[in-house]
């Protein structure tokens, strides 16, 4: 059984100015030995004004096809051009670049979609001038869904070496996300989970563990009832389905060194139940991943950093630790289909 | 001028059930150079018996007063002898003993306000047999602070060598700590905790950070007004007053290496979004510090851990943690009195 190579791996522009230009040549003067080869959907024009403004020597070779990625990658960082629209300051987003920034997600959506590519990375995007621009989502990853034609919404993990963790909402307030919780979210968030643990992350029975809302899971219904009436019910039918699924657990021990290595993933039933403990214990390397897509997709963890753009301080290490992972989810589902 | 001695330190029975006694002998036996001396309330005949039982050789001597503590302490446990009320089952905690527990509490409160001692630490109570027993409080602080006679509710601090946090609230569900977020909530335990800060840790000018409440603090009320028309105005209170007090900061990344060196205490919306973050960073060793009382008061961050009870396996580093707070604090008002 011979190993077909990987398809190479499409990295957007994300917000010209903000830092994922310039993460993007560090992350590849940076690159590891395992990361599957990839490219850079931008202005190689612009890209080459970044690299000179911040002094750094990653070269640049611009290619017409994804297909030529893989030869000239150990060489140089390939860049698939697409010209920008209007002109970038760093620092200062505009509305006159948003259509680049979209169309350049497109095309990584297009090239997945039609087997050229096997993982898509995301740069951080600035939300505000994609509004202005008539973007009508709440983020990259509704956007993904609605490109990649997903039937239920796209579920959001992030990952870092020591912990798994899914909100199972995201960009509500506090108290719409005790409004929106019910038996079924939890349960079709916790299965997307389950399904992309085995085929992306090779974990062949998956453990997870079901954090609860309440201070120490509610305490029998003493403090808040949804643990029992909402998240109970999730976690039994889950178990029907044979899922190995645990919980409601107190969630402030849920993430201690010790509760960690019993699951692989825990869902989360807001965003900073989930967010605090992974930036808390891994604020550098924290890898947003989205599943349920058609493709594999993941992200740094961090926004655009508009305040110190172009100044070539800023950090790549989410962004190679996207990098990595998307490298590990696509060997993991190019083995599954030998 | 010279150093008057500094007072003893008194360490309640907590649950007989439980683990309180094994942890206080292992303790003992684990002191550290610059622990204030401190003595055990209870039945020296019970102590001895689990002594025995967990096989360790912690010397005790029965003591008359406090002031017989410091004396004896290097070579010996001491232990005020209170008689325990009824029969004692490892792991199995019974209402029998509950007058007990509430005695040992109320001894040491006692001795506190009448000057006899100098901090008190607080062995793990079970509520749920107290309850029986017609104790009247939700908890431990509660009950402190009504023995007392506090005038405003006194504030829990969670505090490890990396991180100290206060919840506004503590025992209530997650959508009720949402209902009773005042700015004045906020306000007035923020104020207690500077004050602490200056008075109980020795911080001229304590920095506090104050968490918001949804994802991202509201992103402009984008995600929950509570951020900015709750928490804000408590922020511009607390300045008034010379206070500083910055915020509201996203929540997640309030607490990563990065974020913890900028401030002294962070002031948290809900119980989770303080004990998460304590307890991922530093699970055995996190202590419990009740503000706002006349009297110094740690305990450790653990329960009863009835399960492991009498079997000599309990961890006593957080007990001793929270003796190790206790004689700093004690040091420090001590100091401020000269």
């Amino acid at each position: 059984m011979k190993n077909q190579p990987l398809q190479p791996m499409a990295l957007t522009m994300g917000e010209p100015a903000g830092i994922g230009t310039e993460i993007t040549l560090m992350a590849w003067a940076n690159k590891h030995d395992n990361n599957v080869p990839f490219f850079l959907i931008d202005d190689i024009d612009n890209v080459t004004g970044i690299r000179n403004q911040i002094n750094i020597d990653t070269p640049l070779i611009r290619i017409e096809t994804p297909d030529d990625a893989a030869q000239v990658f150990a060489n140089a960082l390939p860049v698939l051009h697409q010209r920008r629209s209007g002109k970038t300051t760093q620092g200062i987003p505009s509305v006159d670049t948003a259509p680049s920034v979209i169309s350049s997600i497109e095309t990584a959506v297009r090239l997945a979609q039609s087997g050229k590519v096997g993982a898509i990375i995301t740069n951080p995007i600035q939300k505000s001038v994609l509004y202005q621009a008539g973007f009508n989502f709440p983020g990259h990853t509704e956007f993904l869904g609605a490109l990649g034609g997903t039937k239920s919404d796209p579920v959001m993990m992030l990952a870092c070496d020591k912990l798994r963790v899914v909100p199972v909402s995201v960009h509500i307030s506090l108290r719409q996300a005790i409004d929106v919780l019910t038996s079924d979210l939890i349960f079709k968030q916790a299965r997307v989970t389950w399904n992309s643990l085995r085929s992306d992350f090779g974990i062949k029975c998956p453990r997870l563990a079901i954090a609860g809302l309440n201070p120490h899971a509610g305490e029998a219904s003493s403090m808040g009832t949804e643990d029992e009436e909402i998240i109970k019910p999730a976690i039994n039918a889950l178990r029907d389905e044979g899922i190995d699924a645990n919980g409601p657990f107190p969630p402030d021990t849920l993430f201690t060194d010790r509760a960690r290595p019993t699951y692989d993933a825990a869902i989360c039933m807001y965003h900073d139940q989930a967010l605090i403990p992974i930036k808390t214990l891994d604020f550098d390397q924290g890898v947003n991943v989205t599943l349920g897509l058609p493709f594999i997709r993941t992200s740094p963890d961090h926004g655009t950093a508009l305040d110190i753009a172009g100044k070539g301080i800023a950090n790549p290490q989410s962004l190679l630790s996207a990098l990595d992972m998307a490298s590990q989810m696509a060997r993991c589902r190019a083995a599954a289909r030998y």
